[in-house]
């Protein structure tokens, strides 16, 4: 497949199309940074596997990238750890609120999937025993798939999460009740605050992902990240658990593995294909963003894309 | 891609390869017409878009396919009742045991999905409600999609589900007690236990789903079973649900749309690519053939393919 | 202590005042027979260890007792099992909404105790197991506490929740299939919705109960229901588990032994003192007489009595 | 009532009955300050209403009386907050293990009880707002109970608790982030483990908790402590939930108000008869102490004794 200036075409038809719609969703809430973020934000970026990029609205503006960096540090986790990590994490979708204390209880401190807070915590506590200095080398390889050095956390942010943070405090407090946290709370914490506090435009999303849509190849540098077989895994984790307890509507409606966070990005992918990020800060219920899932619906409706 | 000789030869390499692995599977006991099955039954049968098939083992042989009907009676469903079936059903992987009635009960008798047995009920209760025999127009379907018409429910392992089905029994009166269920609940017990009974090889199954793999239309009399895009959603629900609670350890090692049933079998395909069908009876802790899980992984592994 | 003319008198306070009670209550509507009964019936009667009955209002008129004949088809149960009964249902607090199927399905089908639905027909199917003709012996046993031959089933209630009790099936077939009913289930369910359709007045009631304040012994014969040490286990399991899931509120409120119906009636006792038995239909949000609960929490503040 | 000497020797035969019983049971081991305990350390002490007391075994000796002192801090805080305290914590059995976070998410951080671990959390952050040394107010009490002002935390078993404390800290942290948690986690839960690491004898136990059989009057003082409502309610609140998931047995077994604690003690009293501590460090599977229970079984069905 070529990607060509139909892309860019459609891409603004979609985006004409959505901004018409009403947006019942609402902006998140829980910490003054992504609450003050305006709710008109929208920017849709789609980047071809030769690099081309075309883009519409705010897509080259940063955004707070949230949960959408735990597949970042899945994939460094999982290059690290090999199969070992799947002793401290499944594979399975949740089948309840991201949030939820009821599985991690029922299931002795073994998070679902590492997509959910539980499993991403678990992720941050194994970089923790990895790697001497854990942030630098997120930070690092986030620069790398973005072949740019000035993506960086935001402190502000990253603090903001810190004293809301009770829920995660309360998780991992239970897995390290379980034995599946091995290191200080407080640090894994630290991490894990740092890493949802990324700041990314939608074209530098849609880049960094590029690999997982290149069988683990970094087409920036050509380095490879990962396997082929680890990348195919992380995909179908994505499918599978990329949306919260909403993951069956995605596939359902859309088709593609891809992941959503609560500062209303959305990246998606089609292997082989194209990297597609999306941001729009009013969250449906599910807290995925609204416009952004009816862009990728519109998308993969109009080319006929899917993974099936 | 073109089918070739390559693929008998790897299916028989894969068969060779699985015999040899110590199988730590049992075969389904609750009712007598599987456990008297024997356990070194194999088969496997690929089938290419052109209809060309390559099988290796027992792959002529009928056995139950169980659940895997239950893609088919979904399928027909469907097609009647079109994107209202989702008021009744949902479409997120149920992230508990299949025959869980919890969540059933969280939210007020909407099965979570229509793979697992109470989504199943729903299904059949739409059929009764929509079809004048709906035994005659499901068996009718099955035959049209493998052009075979001597495929038939079996009377002896219906009657001795339904003798031994009280948990079935269970979720069918909670949903009706919550108001999704329409008709007797003695009358869409026997479609549902008929539907389970239906006996097929791994050849006619893997000839069965080849419209699912084709965009909807079935090879056999180029005929439009339903649309394209309820195809992409129907390959969606099996890659997302089609495992009960094994659903993201199968996409995570096979990375391939499909279903099993207790009677031991599996079917699984790559859109426009292949549909395959393995079977042998034991089955592992989740309620999947043990042996079948081997050869699709293996399958894909030594293939590369996947949708990811 | 010697009941006087002051309980007459205090009765008639206590009903002047909860009257004025602005009552937020609704009536049980899931069966019609329920459905029609006047939401203003008040009645309240109390009986001393002696057999003096105080009473005021529509304390002689019969109304359907619904959950309250539980206790005496337990006492029945337990008098023909002994404690083999505890061995098929629990004693402790079920900690959720009285007809959950959660917890019966996290325990293997045994029910938390014997008041909740789940339990009730488990005693139901000891009957059935151990008795020729089970609803003549309730009815016996029944009338024999009343010291009242006419005390009957009502056949029309019995029939409306036979075709209203989609859930009580969804309960008894998942415990058949843990094993746990020996019997058919119709004729358990046939057993366990007469139960449940006894019609009493509070004088009625509140005499059928007496022997349960009294160690075991009918006080209309003086011949011994159960021992003493089963008295007071049944009064226990009152205690704990006689008022779904607001069984604490009740203990916390009022501090006696009692039982509840969706009738609206409530029977209340303390060992060696009184029993009363109260009717008003409509119910608060847990499923218990709003105004029963009033009458009983200034029963035990003013008069001083609590068994703590 | 009044105690005699046969009260001395029915303790006695109790003791000689239950030492030759086989004990299944295990001392905890969650800290070393518990696990060191001799596991054949067993006391039993019973104070009539004239302060009269007999014992046997190792009474006179102190160990830790764990959650048995969250009886005492709820009657600080019930006495500080009045029923404002009710809009925090409910008064319901839990239903669940003591530990469980299920219930805790499933409403919205309102712990089911004030003895239930997150309970008496929520107690703990009551008194921390309350007092300005909450720690100093509730030893105070203690010793005026006791009238002996030598009782004292145990410092090497509060730190111990502390660095063990990771289920307790996710259960604050989770109420926390629900707002049912006002003050600073470290601080309240510095009070809950230092209130769990009260040390007391059989005897002082049983003279402490004496204002609860006396209508919420201190004996040694004749200081009333709460009211004779609010006493009533710690009655209620203890029969049903002072057990963990086994307050049910306990009620049916026993019949009486009561408070176990993982160091192998439990307090039980017969409101204006009496009040009984007993300490055997094993403990069986519901987390209470093996011996402990058979002591107040036999004592109960050997004197009659019983609320029911």
């Amino acid at each position: 497949m070529t990607l060509s200036v139909d892309y860019q075409a459609m891409l603004e038809g979609i985006a004409a199309e959505v901004r018409q719609l009403e947006n019942p969703g609402r902006v998140a809430t829980y910490i003054p940074e992504l609450k003050r973020v305006p709710a008109e934000k929208f920017g849709i970026c789609l980047v071809d596997p030769a690099g081309k990029a075309c883009g519409v609205g705010d897509y080259e503006e940063r955004f707070s990238i949230q949960s959408i960096a735990k597949v970042l540090s899945l994939a460094l986790a999982f290059r690290l750890e090999k199969d070992r990590l799947w002793q401290r994490v499944g594979v399975e979708p949740s089948g309840t609120a991201f949030n939820s204390l009821v599985q991690l209880e029922a299931e002795n401190g073994i998070p679902r999937n590492p997509l959910i807070n539980a499993g991403a915590l678990v992720v941050c506590d194994v970089l923790v025993s990895r790697l001497p200095d854990p942030k630098a080398e997120i930070i690092g390889l986030v620069r790398q798939l973005c072949g740019n050095p000035a993506i960086d956390f935001c402190e502000r942010v990253a603090q903001s999460e810190q004293s809301h943070g009770f829920r995660n405090a309360a998780h991992i407090n239970l897995m390290k009740a379980y034995g599946n946290i091995r290191n200080d709370v407080e640090r894994v914490l630290d991490l894990y605050f740092h890493l949802c506090s990324i700041e990314m435009s939608c074209l530098e999303l849609a880049g960094a992902f590029r690999f997982l849509a290149n069988d683990g190849i970094n087409p920036h540098d050509g380095e490879r990240i990962i396997s082929a077989s680890m990348t195919k895994r992380i995909n179908a984790i994505m499918m599978l658990c990329g949306f919260y307890d909403e993951a069956g509507e995605f596939a359902f409606q859309v088709g593609l593995p891809g992941k959503s966070g609560v500062g209303g990005g959305i990246v998606a992918l089609q292997p082989r294909e194209f990297c597609i990020a999306v941001w729009s800060p009013p969250l449906n219920a599910k807290g995925n963003s609204f416009l952004g899932m009816q862009v990728l619906e519109l998308l993969t409706t109009r080319t006929g894309l899917s993974i099936f």
